[in-house]
């Protein structure tokens, strides 16, 4: 239930009835009187409680589905969402004792949890025009292009298409399902080209239908967008690796020395 | 207009028309036929284009607005969003030869564009318990409290809260509206406890009413948050400042060597 308590206070600006409905509401899942995976109270219940229509009752549930906080499920009612968030150190993973050490990157993103690594696929293929010419490739140059999907505790988290110069990796591991121990990374510094330095870019929007559809996204999440640019010791671009993050999932961490 | 050879074929996956429709105003958009600010075809003109009912128009639109990349002006139609990102490099803009120039660090954030500060507030309060307890803060030791919001070009992009400790920085030009030349970090360098180490967190999620309202975001425009912990030499917290962005107005970039 509900405390009155917790109810905000009509202050000078009236503020609509749903509004006050879905504050209410919200309080409540913030102290923790609905934690994680609870179920709320439904239409028919804040009908009751606060004596509004229908209509009312639908529109402060809507509030909290649009902002992600909450999930229906279908015929059994309304649900606090359950985030786990994924804490992903973006400086400190990619450290040369990570996948120098043949550990995989990933494994580092989530420390005890070891995420599922799903590949969809090693291609030989122009890539889109921005990333060809950040890589430096040519007109007509492929790339080698692999893309793959993390999956944590059954669910898709991320989507992540790394690109590279296809005559670079040609005839290594990068171009095979396994890449071997250390991955992408430590086959490049056996090339003589190994990142010294990274660039990652972060945005965030709503995703596509098919982002959406890929990442089981839930109504009211956005995605967070990473692109990440590795380069070699004498600045050379080696791998572009765009990400999709499905953002209910993920904090990502920098943490570095004042420059 | 749409050209026919833009629209998406029909693969073995037929999609349904408002999607179809969807998908070729995005590539129309994407391919720069429709710029940022241009009208694109409504309601009535897709009917007529495409053949179908109002209601398939309709959401074929509704799709595009929902990922924030189309906005409604009332009586004048459906307009590309404009997106002038900004690029906010989260390590380079927190060196020393910036405040320690006595330059205003947000000014590294836009290069050539000159954001307006905005201060909501310079107060006394308890701060948040999380806050409190990584400042070190002790039940009811207050923290100083300083709120802004960044406009460009006349329109709000972020909101920024920064806790420190109240009795740290008593009688110092932190508690004043003007913190003179450096901002707060040269204060605190005054004081001993400069910020030496830094540690960003980021995460993004649809907004509040409250925060849709400050940042005046759009239909389908997620927040991106950002928590910053500043660290003195010797460990201590010396400021947290949580920012809330709005996600079609900026770019994070993070640089920094192999670790």
């Amino acid at each position: 239930m509900i405390r009155e308590d917790r109810m905000p206070r009509d202050g000078a600006v009236r503020q609509p009835k749903y509004q006050h409905i879905a504050a209410a509401l919200k309080a409540a899942i913030e102290s923790g009187e609905y934690g994680p995976g609870d179920r709320l109270p439904g239409e028919n219940d804040l009908m009751v409680t606060y004596g509004v229509a229908r209509m009312t009752a639908r529109q402060a549930l809507g509030v909290l589905r649009s902002e992600g906080l909450i999930e229906a499920r279908k015929g059994a009612g309304v649900f606090v969402r359950e985030f786990r968030l994924i804490r992903r150190r973006g400086i400190q993973r990619l450290g040369t004792d990570v996948w120098g050490g043949g550990r995989s990157i990933w494994a580092a993103d989530t420390e005890d949890r070891e995420p599922e690594v799903e590949l969809l696929g090693v291609t030989e293929e122009a890539a889109p025009e921005a990333v060809a010419g950040v890589l430096g490739l040519t007109e007509g140059t492929a790339a080698c292009v692999r893309r793959r999907r993390f999956l944590l505790d059954g669910k898709a988290v991320m989507l992540a298409t790394s690109y590279l110069d296809a005559d670079l990796v040609a005839g290594t591991p990068v171009t095979e399902p396994d890449t071997g121990p250390g991955g992408i990374y430590a086959r490049l510094a056996e090339l003589g080209v190994g990142p010294t330095r990274f660039r990652e870019e972060v945005r965030s929007r709503m995703p596509s239908p098919d982002e959406a559809a890929r990442l089981g996204l839930g109504a009211g999440t956005p995605v967070v967008l990473v692109c990440r640019t590795a380069f070699a010791a004498d600045g050379r671009v080696v791998e572009v690796n765009e990400m999709v993050l499905d953002a209910s999932a993920y904090v990502l961490e920098y943490e570095f020395d004042a420059p």
